[in-house]
């Protein structure tokens, strides 16, 4: 890891100007500082432990709230983030939150948070405009994966064209009657992924001339049984569906589990395609739009470290996707 | 959640007397104090963070080491852990360690977490004798999930026993070379679940009469594509082996894969057989061994705050496993 010497040799400064610099005290230009804090984060500098709290009172940690750690997209954020975090000696402080249909969820209480963490890090939970104001309170950086207000520093993919990819490859092979299984109905933020991905779908369906049926909608709750459940539900209510976009892979092995269940071949009676490239879609032979949520965790943590060191970091990373081709899609039967 | 008034009246004693037993301190008798322990401990008592942290110093926080988040196992442990942990007011502190067969591990430093830590719990990490001795001698509780030094308390599965079912329902199909794909040998301990699944897969070859051949076993990593891997070079070098018993589920949907690959059907030609009860275990089709991961996470962290609460607590818990049969077993092609 590179020391306060390298990062003084590429500033082309003391080492009293660097620590000054990234401890925000003054007697520093800003043209130093900001060439201090670029220098610092392209070498990874961090601050030591003990020199750094005892200069600025830092915690050396970072708090990650979450609904879910077993689910694969946030399982996958959470290695990549903490093992960012490892590297440069931070600590994870983590919290989940339950996330149900049926129930309220606990809310962020920012005090539990203060004075035991540089930042905070908001992985898939959907905050209402209170929750993001409590945490913007805590006067730490803040940044969010895998959605966030737009005015937040947020990691994300474009969720409005992953939507579309998966139901444009679906109406490329034929379909015409496309259910699309959904997560929960997000009440409280306008800028969760199961709502841009539906808008996706929707404009990928109007573009195409086919008409947009909310009969074709249904909700899975994100996880294997929700996907089977639901997909057994679309197809009782309407058995022309010739395929399923599911907003998840976890969502659409469901969709397998009730093609099967119901005897069903895949892909000749119903093609499925998911999103997120779950390690185990080639086993299950699941079409997917792929993300990398390791890399997406990894990358938030690194930028939330460069918001602590006060580097100016860009608002929005989008992340690209990949449409994975495998057996489970093909024309419907009709053609 | 109880409180210390519903402690103070179970035990008969007064709310004084609760907090000195709970806070260690004189003037308690030792069957008072271990009336209000055992009954703080079953009615779920947790003294309140500000309370508690001027009184005991206690940080409310517990550290949870494992060398992944990803993996079924360790991300099901993790979210029970925590959420059990959440709902008495308890932070996780998460710290992970990269295990690779080809690079030294980054060793336990009990100075992080030193003074940050009410307990330690260590999640599938193989510890070396010396990094137990450290964490031992934080002077703060420490508890084992899913493998652990017989001296220390252990929540896991009996993992010969789990070897032994799984080798043993392939031989009652009628398999008789039966390939096993366990995980990196592991150099610094002998109580892994690894070497002590392939001990049981070992018994019940020799149980049977059927001769154990070194050449049958390959390393799969414990991840999809070592299992993968390590199925192919299997069949290269032993054409003859009708069924392969996977030591996780992951490494046997890695099986499937090879099989795949390799134009060979399931289970006509290849039985599999896992261990987890994976919750994509069924979209694959796949026969287990399963365990509940979620659970021992839980309960783990239940037993460490009680030991936090200075309650005796059982040097080990045992889970059961169950053998959930599916389409990936069945009778090897020459019968």
């Amino acid at each position: 890891m590179a020391g306060i010497e390298d990062v003084a040799r590429a500033a082309g400064v003391s080492t009293a100007t660097v620590s000054r610099a990234l401890r925000g005290l003054p007697n520093v230009s800003d043209a130093t500082r900001r060439r201090v804090l670029a220098e610092a984060t392209r070498l990874g500098y961090v601050p030591t432990p003990s020199a750094s709290s005892l200069a600025t009172g830092r915690t050396r940690t970072i708090g990650l709230l979450t609904p879910w750690v077993s689910r694969w997209f946030f399982a996958n954020v959470i290695e990549g983030a903490e093992r960012a975090l490892r590297d440069v000696g931070y600590d994870v402080l983590l919290h989940t939150f339950v996330v149900r249909r049926d129930e309220p969820r606990r809310r962020v209480d920012p005090d539990v948070l203060r004075h035991r963490v540089d930042g905070t890090l908001v992985v898939g939970l959907p905050l209402d405009d209170d929750e993001v104001r409590s945490l913007v309170g805590l006067d730490r950086p803040l940044a969010f994966v895998g959605s966030g207000p737009d005015d937040q520093v947020t990691v994300r993919l474009d969720d409005v064209a992953t939507g579309y990819a998966a139901t444009r490859h679906l109406l490329d092979l034929g379909h015409r009657v496309v259910g699309h299984v959904t997560g929960v109905p997000d009440l409280v933020s306008s800028w969760s992924p199961p709502a841009e991905r539906s808008l996706g779908y929707v404009r990928a369906l109007a573009e195409a001339g086919v008409d947009v049926d909310r009969e074709l909608e249904a909700n899975g709750d994100f996880d294997v049984e929700g996907g089977r459940a639901s997909t057994a539900e679309l197809l009782r209510r309407r058995p022309d569906v010739t395929a399923v976009f599911a907003a998840s892979d976890e969502m659409a092995m469901g969709a397998l589990l009730a093609a099967r269940d119901l005897g069903l071949r895949v892909p000749e009676d119903l093609s499925v395609v998911g999103v997120d490239g779950h390690d185990l879609g080639e086993v299950a032979g699941l079409t997917t739009v792929a993300q990398d949520a390791y890399q997406q965790g990894a990358d938030a943590a690194l930028l939330l470290l460069e918001m602590v060191n006060g580097a100016p970091v860009p608002q929005r990373l989008t992340y690209p996707t990949e449409l994975v081709r495998r057996r489970s899609t093909g024309p419907p039967r009709a053609s």
